[in-house]
């Protein structure tokens, strides 16, 4: 695993309302040993001691941590979020790690990517997965327990940088550029709006419909060409 | 990653005198969420409710953990004895974790496998190393910290998981069943002996050759085809 951490630097660990302070210690030694530096953290229950205790030589991750209230916010500036789920998802289908880790580097390499961690006890919410392009699976064996927190943080980082050391043939780019997860969601909200206001979301659809809303374009990765594309597409085709 | 539980049932996770209660009980939950189930404690510091805490849904590994006094007792039943190391050793060179997990392959389906993990802060010390085939480093970015314990677990099961998933073109058997670890000790020891009484070792280099020849006989994997001709060509070439 040489040190890349240039490219390391636009990888963001985002830990969504974790509980337990040795769990985020945990997690920023993970970090330091898989050579990422980015960490935030959406609504936590405090960082003390026995995070930093647990942070054996990363107390500088968690001191440089980010605190933010919404998650909505910890997301914005970047271009691609990834959240881990544990469970299937009705309206949010998910793919595997190593599918998940490939996926990452189809987008080019200055494509700011987020890697969204939920609590330890229930996960991320259905709100929570709106915020992410794509859901991924770690393969475990049987259903209980699922990864402790850090140690679904460490699986994922550890294939990112195993693939990162991949020859570049094996990972060639493809893709163009993602718009900011800020512009994204506008341009979805854009999209769901239109939608009510034909009536082709109310009442009794509107949750169903605006989840999958979100998982496909989401999983579409909007570039501002894509955005012009639907946005003019759906002007014509569902106009006023 | 499928339940081959019978397959995993041959491997056996070692923690040379742990620690942390926390951590072996974390390691009884990496185990599960990976799909091994052995556990062997040498001169554990104690199971106590805080490794019951951390060992969620994986309590059951921790009952069924054998405690023992000493590590050539847990590992004479093993056949392949693989040891993580976060450092380089002068006697005992290492390779890779994605090389040990190939090397696990090689062997037939029924071999016997140790992993052996050395104590949290001080690791396997060079008489501990003794009791191993193969030592292995994990990957990491820079060197500090090395990876947490339940950590180092966790990449080498995860691995050994993905590994064995693969299809088996990509896995060939090559190699005969090895000794067990005790019928190994054994043969080494009389080597050893035959040095010495030829004063191929002697005073002044005695730690260094006999590490070299641990390392030496590790490697080789010793079939009992293998100690017949060894045990030959030693008395034959060194004789009385």
């Amino acid at each position: 695993m040489t040190d890349q951490s240039g490219l390391k630097k636009r990888f963001a660990v985002i830990l969504v309302r974790p509980e337990s302070p040795e769990n985020i210690g945990l997690v920023a030694r993970n970090m330091k040993n898989t050579g990422f530096e980015v960490l935030r953290l959406v609504q936590e229950a405090g960082i003390n001691p026995k995070s930093r205790r647990t942070a054996v030589h990363s107390r500088d991750i968690l001191e440089r941590a980010c605190l933010y209230a919404d998650l909505k916010d910890a997301v914005e500036d970047l271009q691609l979020v990834f959240a881990a789920t544990s469970k299937r998802r009705k309206n949010f289908p998910s793919i595997s790690l190593k599918e998940a880790v490939a996926e990452m580097f189809r987008f080019p390499a200055s494509a700011r990517i987020g890697l969204l961690f939920g609590n330890e006890r229930t996960g991320l919410t259905s709100e929570e997965m709106r915020c992410s392009n794509f859901r991924f699976m770690i393969p475990q064996s049987g259903r209980q327990p699922s990864y402790n927190l850090a140690s679904a943080v460490l699986l994922t980082l550890f294939h990112i940088s195993t693939y990162e050391n991949l020859g570049d043939k094996e990972r060639a780019v493809v893709k163009e550029e993602p718009l900011s997860r800020k512009e994204q969601e506008e341009c979805i909200r854009l999209v769901l709006d239109k939608l009510e206001r034909k009536r082709f979301i109310h009442e009794t659809n509107r949750l169903h419909m605006t989840e999958m809303v979100y998982d496909l374009f989401g999983r579409l990765t909007l570039t501002a060409k894509d955005r012009k594309l639907i946005l003019a597409l759906f002007s014509k085709t569902i106009s006023d």
